[in-house]
């Protein structure tokens, strides 16, 4: 497989492909994962590495299967940067992925997003939870932020213990590579709950977006993972995604995180996008019989969301016409609100040349750099 | 205030205002309620209403305020139809409905959807839950079919007990005035879940429409009611409602219920509506990767909700713009999907007049009647 470098960009359907020598691709959700979670043992504390090696890391399933093959793409499984097969969860080396993503695709910045330690904030003991996350974090700063300028990282925090979740924001947040905490979607409360303000003034302290990513949905502590029960079907999962995002944008707003802190913003990856077009609708409507009750609002709702939550392109909704795709992305405040999102190396992954049609200079830049620039303070 | 009667129709913006002699108006979600709930206890079993007049009807509460001043219309409390002042619970006596409602708007049926019942589903007790609704669907026949031949019934069952669910359905579902079971969003499972098909199975036998309203959510056993845990607010709340619309949605589309019983029709009153077109294309997309896991669907996702589920005007969406307005209505496949709800009597009600702009004179008979006709088989 032929492999453009650096500064040669891809030309392909929708793709600018030009030249440039500023910041013109940021991808907001890489995946960089350990091979297996026993990689972690030597970043750990004695006693917990000890737990560890002993009985694992105890981290709750939900039980659903993911599709047929392989979590990760297959093709890059065959395809290893050097030769070999390297069998599942691909995303475990950064060879791999400047090869396979930053190199080919020309990308600019992307942000590391984790996914091994998502668990860690459903398991029961915080200290062994932000144990595991302080390990992720070193290891991603070992394994891949020293390597290459073009990585950021969302760091691993356990957002049910706040005492540790500020702990590791001090202590990595001055890192100007690190730009976000990482959270799963599937949680024990909205995340606008007043339970975690002292995080969210952490991270606005340190200037760190908070990111929201698919995971822990139904699995241990968080609970079921749709407003009614447990769901059957893995593709009921994925549906319950957006029900999530909104579950957890409509908190922020109506318990006046951005009012408590106007520095701070959100990032939600992999929950699609149409979901915050009928919430911004339906909550203006609302929110004008109701701001009695958080009369701490002095906008409406979807002023809250367009100067604070951004969302990541993947994946992209797909439409019945294009007529449709346009007014989404118009209805969306697309040029103030997406941000571009490959989920790399995932199966359902979307490349930056064909997530889109081609997009107005002005939409286009705003979606795969600016808006992402404004967001990380590139 | 003048009050037209019968044949003579309501002239307004977006009102077609013609003269009609057949079916051209019907309301699918207008609430009939007990003043008070000791009012069930002449129609209840003896232990029943015994328990129920010593230590009340313990329905599960969930906690959070509705809007200030009244669930119901404050306009209609203050000129109930005998000129004396009728306090909060507006929509307990028919005379107030055929005055304010049915004879003011010239509506030709309407769907009573109940409301004092739907925590039947979620109290521990099955027997007493099962006589709960029992005495209210009688209450209902009694107090409102019986008055007048414009009133159809939704008719209240515990969902979460199929043997006697079923019972009921036997029992009521002859009745040609009885056209659906009525069910709150809150529960225990996603609707699809195989431990309710044998009430699906009575139901399609019966010729009845399964009608889902939001009420439960958050109450009792039904559980958190969003995929991540308890909301602070209300309007946390309201957003959830499109959330479980579409938990329910996917459920019965992904365990097969329509290939199962192709006859059976689901009624999403309430949720709004945007969810739908979200959910429409964000299941073809995926099911297009994931459908080996749920092998017995045939046809795309969209295609069984565009065939067998429906989704009620109130609250109707708010676009920013008449055009998205517009294509929101096409990419609902409004023609097929959407019917007439009202929510009378409630605060944030939606008269047939202005719910709408002028529709074309197709669409318009669709949302307006013949959807309704079509699912209720009038």
């Amino acid at each position: 497989m032929a492999i453009a470098v650096g500064a040669h960009p891809i030309l392909a359907p929708g793709w600018s492909g030009k030249e440039h020598t500023d910041i013109a691709l940021v991808d907001c959700d890489v995946h960089q994962t350990v091979e297996k979670m026993d990689d972690l043992i030597p970043y750990m504390s004695r006693i917990y590495a000890q737990q560890a090696r002993e009985q694992g890391f105890r981290l709750a399933g939900s039980g659903y299967f993911n599709v047929a093959g392989d979590i990760a793409r297959q093709d890059l499984a065959e395809t290893d940067c050097d030769g070999k097969h390297s069998g599942h969860h691909v995303g475990y080396r950064y060879e791999q992925l400047k090869a396979q993503h930053l190199d080919i695709w020309n990308v600019d910045k992307v942000l590391l997003t984790g996914a091994s330690t998502y668990g860690a904030s459903v398991l029961p003991d915080p200290d062994f939870a932000a144990d595991m996350c302080r390990a992720f974090n070193d290891w991603t700063i070992d394994q891949w932020l020293d390597n290459d300028d073009r990585l950021l990282a969302a760091i691993s925090v356990n957002v049910n213990d706040p005492q540790s979740a500020i702990a590791e924001i001090e202590r990595l947040g001055p890192d100007p590579r690190v730009r976000a905490v990482m959270l799963p979607t599937g949680s024990r409360m909205p995340y606008g709950n007043r339970f975690y303000h002292p995080i969210w003034e952490a991270c606005e302290h340190n200037g760190l977006v908070i990111g929201i990513h698919p995971g822990n949905e139904g699995a241990g502590m968080a609970g079921p993972p749709t407003g009614v029960g447990y769901p059957t079907y893995y593709i009921e999962t994925r549906m319950a995604r957006p029900q999530m995002a909104m579950a957890h944008a409509v908190s922020f707003i109506a318990e006046g995180v951005f009012e408590k802190f106007p520095g701070l913003k959100v990032l939600i990856d992999e929950c699609d996008q149409f979901w915050a077009v009928g919430l911004m609708w339906h909550m203006d409507a609302d929110w004008k019989s109701l701001r009695d009750q958080t009369p701490w609002l002095k906008r409406l709702p979807s002023e809250y969301f367009r100067g604070h939550i951004r969302v990541g392109t993947q994946p992209m909704l797909e439409p019945e016409t294009n007529e449709q795709f346009w007014m989404m992305l118009n209805a969306l405040h697309a040029e103030e609100t997406l941000v571009y999102s490959s989920d790399w190396p995932h199966w359902d992954w979307d490349d930056p040349a064909s997530t889109f049609p081609k997009l107005p200079e002005r939409l286009h830049r705003r979606v795969f750099a600016d808006n992402a620039r404004e967001l990380f303070g590139l």
